[in-house]
């Protein structure tokens, strides 16, 4: 199972912390964690999946591995800058989104498109679709996400 | 000047006007309009820009240039799939929104990521930034979205 | 119509000449020229295409279009570095290779992968296929490298 | 230290066989593995690797995971379709090029134009640079490629 991590590449303590976790409960369930491979969230949650013998893979934006996480188990550097977003989302079976600025954003939007489900921790809210659903599945804690994402992926499969 | 009009592959009638409009008035304005090359949104404001002798410019999702809009005068397979909402906005000066669902949720937030602005008509509503500017600009026709639009492409270059 | 001009970014006086007739023999049959948008043999074509009135586009590895060559139409700032050349020869119904590097070389063999065919004028030889048929299809000036180029295209279409 | 493995998606046995032995000794010596992540030489290599306990990572060029060799221990879909051969190339501190076709030669172009270097066997013949140096250094079976390749990287690292 492919679980993709995305969310800024600078944050403060608390998504560092939240988004840790997450890499943690990824690891120990034995998914696979995808990542932008950069600082911040990427970061985190590369940090916690490795610290448990988890692996870890990081799709860079830049033409070298300079920048990358130190976490990472395979990274990629790409060259093609934010288009690379597509490459972290088409990764995945599920993705979860731990706060966020416009290239989270944009990560959620490719997600929703191509019909993988998206949870959320404190990230953007955009709404509910034509059904009443809400496009992004909220959780309020990092066990809570991984629990709810692995589900889904898992109902997906 | 390059401006990108971004909107779904199928729409009603009513966004098709708007859509059309807009086109016929960036040719006036001899502004290159970029789009994403197939139907709806992408097709009327192609066909909007055509018929006034305006230049078009459709960035296909696909290998081949089947399903492309027959207003273009410029088309360009690319194979990429979704990771071509990336060029449609890399292309512009400015981008102009008309409704929307994920694929133009994306490349907003791929605009906003880039500093490109966002002219947005029944668009998406992302909210408004830490300064309390809302991040897209809204209008309510046509005339004023494409005024708009040129002016802070003008501003910004 | 569509004819990628591809060659080296830099080059002298000679290659230049025969790009910028080669660029002014597509215009003058009404093809669109594609190239990769930058000096060398790719400015030279989009200069002799433009100078008789034809249509130029250039698919730019960078941002932005800092660095493009001044005789485009249509120029499209990728960011995707050298995998832009995939995208040159993807809108191409036919590809003229003048000179040539690396660069150069991975797009004419893109080319051959995707049967479009290439048409070289002082460029890469490499061989013959498993039917004893040159890979490149050789000329020795840019009115025949047009002329070559055209009919394999309409034979194609 | 990253090694990717490029070559032809169908293959005869006496090729399966090169590439499989090839990816074994990649696995023995702690590289990491990049493939294309489907058939032929791509397949063999990473069952090689895989075998002995390497890491192997595939970079699909499709949307899915469908047809991918099963001996990856990460495997991407990028939806890119030839343009990942670009991204093959990129995650690369050496290329080893084993048999191949034209996809094979525009992944060794790519390699050669960002002075990535490339060990061969049995592949394309593309001559000598300018100081009479081969571009591709030639060996003759399995363990000398990788272990020349092993050198090259250490050289450049």
């Amino acid at each position: 199972m492919y679980i993709s991590v995305i969310g800024a590449s600078k944050c403060g303590k608390d998504l560092y912390k939240l988004a840790y976790d997450v890499g943690r409960e990824i690891a120990k369930r034995k998914a696979i964690l995808i990542c932008g491979g950069l600082g911040g969230v990427m970061d985190a949650s590369a940090k916690g999946a490795k610290e448990v013998g988890g692996m870890t893979v990081g799709i860079l934006p830049g033409d070298t591995r300079i920048g990358a996480s130190k976490y990472l188990n395979v990274s990629l550097p790409t060259g093609m800058g934010e288009a690379r977003n597509v490459l972290v989302i088409k990764a995945a079976d599920v993705v979860i989104a731990i706060g966020g600025e416009y290239g989270t954003l944009s990560e959620i939007a490719h997600a929703l498109k191509m019909n993988i489900p998206v949870v959320g921790l404190k990230t953007w809210d955009i709404g509910k679709d034509e059904f009443g659903v809400s496009r992004i599945i909220k959780v309020d804690d990092p066990i809570s996400a991984v629990e709810k994402a692995y589900k889904l992926a898992k109902s997906k499969g």
